[in-house]
């Protein structure tokens, strides 16, 4: 049997979600978890996407075949039962067996969060924090630029030469609430540090040291040296999924 | 040089603010950050209030005397630099020789938060995980009777027979947003677990375990037996404090 699963974690103590010999990942403790769940034998979990070290998920999914009867509510409760804290099975439900996690998605949505006040000890995981002002109306303008379909290799960290780097942003906003700084972007499918590229381009346009629409020639110039410094990790959030 | 200073602080890692032998408290950081700006003299940091195990401080003060000649922007900066980054120093004061930071204490908020959704894993240290819905308007009703003075002996725990328990709590709210309940307390002091203890009485009213009058006859009874279980230190800050 099938299930698809939507789990939520805290990235802050991972090396990422993808499992890597000798490190602590987030996948590598969800397949310990459904390996119990599934007598014991080698389980595989298949997500969504990888989210790299340090990054949280508010919403990700993975699907996973368990070859023992179980419900969905029960699965949920056992799974959560073998996980660390700090990793959470939200729901679980059955899917058909041509179900798959990652070719499936339709859509997903990035999060990010940049504190421009003081630093507060208890998000200290969970913003980038910034500690100066930001010009948040020229961020408003230069991220327009993401919007629609780009070959987005400019933004994109350790591509391959050929690697296909053409996605579709549909939705990008930002917005400010005490001093903190949200960043959204919805699209068909992100490449690697593709969000962190683009806030850290952002990041340059609110401290006006480049022009919104520097952002639409670095984007068309498909020239990474140009886009600059990457975004740290901890302020980032896989925040939704659709299928 | 007498300093105040604002800080705030997540008391996860803690066993509670105050100096305690042989264990990691909030206390014995900010001295040693202290004493290593007072030229590594023994220096003593006198807070507002002592907070228990695992309680988080959005706003503590703590007065210091400092030997050495220092502004008031250089010590927030020094200090900072020698805190772990899970203890942040918000503002530091020159205040006149004689201000003690306990003492002169006009007024404490405390906040807490219980959550009746879904568990999430970025907010396991910083909410109670409740996970059933809760009668919130009993809750309201109920928490009108610890308005004003009264003597808090049944919300004590290991209080001593003789201990002066009357307090004044001026202010005492509860509102719900994203199925977190956010509960306020204003008064001139709170002793020792009496916010948890408080919290620990509301949520059987929420329960509809008991009527929200009963809370009254708890409060008249002074019998710590019949007030019930203490609320978790999660789910606490100090939040507020006025000179």
């Amino acid at each position: 049997m099938r299930f698809l699963i939507k789990f939520s974690y805290d990235g802050s103590a991972y090396a990422g979600f993808q499992t890597q010999r000798g490190l602590n990942t987030i996948q590598e403790q969800l397949e310990n978890a459904a390996s119990i769940v599934n007598n014991h034998q080698k389980t595989v979990i298949v997500a969504t996407g990888r989210t790299d070290k340090g990054v949280h998920a508010l919403c990700q999914y993975a699907h996973v075949d368990i070859n023992v009867k179980i419900t969905e509510k029960k699965l949920k409760r056992a799974l959560n039962s073998n996980l660390p804290d700090d990793i959470h099975v939200i729901e679980t439900k059955q899917v058909a067996d041509d179900f798959h996690a990652r070719y499936n998605v339709k859509e997903k949505e990035y999060t990010y969060k940049i504190n421009m006040g003081e630093y507060n000890p208890l998000e200290r995981n969970y913003v980038f924090q910034y500690n100066y002002k930001l010009d948040i109306n020229n961020m408003k303008e230069a991220i327009k630029y993401f919007l629609g379909e780009h070959d987005f290799r400019a933004f994109v960290t350790d591509n391959k030469e050929k690697e296909n780097c053409i996605r579709t942003i549909t939705k990008a906003t930002i917005s400010e609430q005490d001093e903190i700084i949200t960043i959204k972007f919805t699209g068909n499918g992100f490449l690697r540090y593709q969000v962190r590229n683009m806030v850290g381009i952002l990041i340059k346009v609110g401290e006006n040291k480049i022009s919104p629409e520097t952002v639409e020639k670095i984007l068309e110039s498909k020239d990474r040296t140009k886009a600059g410094k990457t975004a740290p990790a901890e302020g980032l959030y896989l925040s939704k999924v659709k299928y």
